[in-house]
């Protein structure tokens, strides 16, 4: 099974995407459920709900454990520098581990009720079992790496320094969701700010996913640190795409609430190039975020004649510029790294299926 | 100052507890500070207001950061392999990063709403900042030890061996706070769960505590182990007290509100002795305990009758000599490494204060 899959990514590139998602979760997932089955019960449950392998009782499920982006990109950036897939694994096992902490805390500071179609955590065990849950795998992720020299051919003095920029980038990914929960408060905010948001809160993590197998392998610092760029340019590409997958995302492919940005009035690339715009659309948009009345409770016609003014004032093109840009500028960092030619196909494969997803 | 204060240390031992929290303090407080000047605002308000060092606006205050004993235990703990006090002040400015994060989110999970005589930071600033500043701090604990090689004599593979240490103790404290949240919703809970969960919840970073500047030192594990031994059981016996103090504690003194365990039903060590022992209060206890009606409720009388009850069925004489105990059995651990009389006397006075505190 596993050698097809390998074999499986050795056609056109854009054909690997599902093949090269579907590699990094099974070499990552044997790695996260161990992590998690050491911890303390009522976490062990919540963790293996939310990672979608149970439902709320308990009984093993056939979740949707999320796209795997990351652990592909991790496993990629071992294969990069000619380490081994296991080192690869154990990146990208700490990185969703981070991940996914990430998500159980945000989905509770943000009040969001669903999540890949399901209830979030916060609402089926409450709001401080998520919590704890969340600080638990914060600290497995650490764990994960530091224990790689043990049972792997990976150095002490590597796994320092894959620690070091995994928790800068979870460091980022914090400033980046305080800047976010502030925005929602703010009337406007400019396109930089909301880069700089964007950028600590998802390019962080990216650059990280996009080079810790190399990280882990001892590459040299040159090496590690174009791959951050391409990760952190494909982070900012990502957060594009999932800004106007927000507002004009189909809720049954995103399975996330439909107007859920707009009705909390997120200040995403969209709404911030739109505001910035200062046309007519521009200028409407402009009163009706400053309006605390309503805040919260808009119905579905007034949340659709936001959608239609930032359109109009330029907000969707302009958000889909800016993807395509920072891909563009992703792929360039790539060049700068020599690696075999078919896992830069691959690279560029997930970096275009990041560019064009539906969900 | 500084110099006056080291000297004040060299005489009798239990005079020298004042001074050595504060040396503790002097020397990690600007390490603190300086990491918490990195968070993105409003985190950096946010975690300033939870030390003590400002009020709710951001304005200077003299507030009270906490007895500071972690940061005395870790400098000892440098200085007890020969270390400079700057490696210990590196040690205890992560463990007290750690410390307060678990403050910042046990609060909130708790619904404790005061801590140190002032309102906790979640009734301040809101569930998802007080989460969000706990995340960075924890975060920030990580960052303070993987830097330590950029700026003192600290090796590379020591601050690994340092993160390894702390980020087991963190999980061991979650692990610690999950079951302690479950254990409110059991009926009873016996002696031996519940030292199990004051071992996960304060043993392990006490543990660290005690040990995190002989680790950074690049001490043998040998000692590193008898050193956390001695903070494993030191921390035990400071559980023991805690528990003491949260029922029996006079408010005005310990800054906590009067009766908070028993209203949330906690099952500490006082509780879990008295409803082991089985006699006419143990059992009226018991019946009390398992009654849904009025849980969170109870008037000052009720708690009161409690109170009584658990010190009538001997929960309370049990509880202190197990501190006794414990304290024993930290300083047979303490007499297995090798360090200078006076760092030893000084650990044996620390651990002394511990016992027989009142806050």
């Amino acid at each position: 099974m596993t050698d097809i899959l390998y074999r499986s990514l050795d056609v056109l590139p854009h054909l690997a995407v599902p093949a090269l998602l579907e590699r990094g979760r099974t070499l990552c997932t044997p790695r996260l459920r161990e992590a998690i089955g050491r911890l303390a019960t009522p976490m062990d449950t919540i963790a293996a709900y939310h990672f979608g392998w149970t439902d709320r009782d308990g009984q093993p499920a056939v979740g949707d454990g999320g796209k795997a982006v990351r652990p592909a990109l991790a496993v990629l950036s071992a294969q990069a520098v000619g380490a081994s897939l296991e080192t690869g694994a154990i990146g990208g096992a700490a990185i969703e581990l981070v991940h996914n902490f990430s998500l159980l805390h945000d989905d509770f500071m943000d009040g969001d009720e669903t999540r890949r179609d399901r209830p979030t955590a916060w609402t089926v065990f409450g709001p401080a079992q998520a919590v704890l849950v969340g600080d638990a795998l914060c600290a497995l992720a650490t764990e994960v790496l530091l224990e790689a020299p043990d049972h792997s051919a990976v150095r002490t003095v590597d796994t320092a320094r894959a620690v070091r920029r995994i928790t800068v980038a979870t460091r980022r990914m914090i400033d980046g969701q305080a800047q976010d929960l502030s925005f929602e408060h703010h009337d406007r905010v400019t396109i930089e700010e909301c880069l700089e948001m964007e950028g600590n809160k998802t390019g962080g993590l990216l650059a990280c996913a996009s080079s810790i197998g190399a990280v882990l392998a001892g590459a040299d610092d040159a090496v590690v640190e174009a791959l951050e760029r391409f990760g952190h340019h494909l982070g900012l590409a990502f957060q594009a795409v999932d800004d106007l997958l927000g507002i004009w995302g189909d809720p049954q492919v995103t399975g996330k609430p439909h107007w859920g940005d707009l009705r909390q009035r997120k200040k995403s690339l969209p709404v911030s190039a739109a505001l910035a715009e200062g046309g007519r659309a521009s200028r409407r948009l402009t009163k009706l975020l400053a309006d605390p009345e309503g805040r919260g409770y808009e119905d579905e016609q007034q949340l659709a004649e936001r959608a239609a003014l930032i359109e109009e004032a330029g907000g969707r093109a302009w958000t889909h510029e800016e993807a395509c840009r920072q891909h563009k500028t992703a792929l360039a960092a790539l060049d700068e790294v020599p690696m075999p030619d078919m896992v830069r196909e691959h690279f560029a494969a997930l970096a275009a299926y990041i560019v064009r997803r539906e969900k």
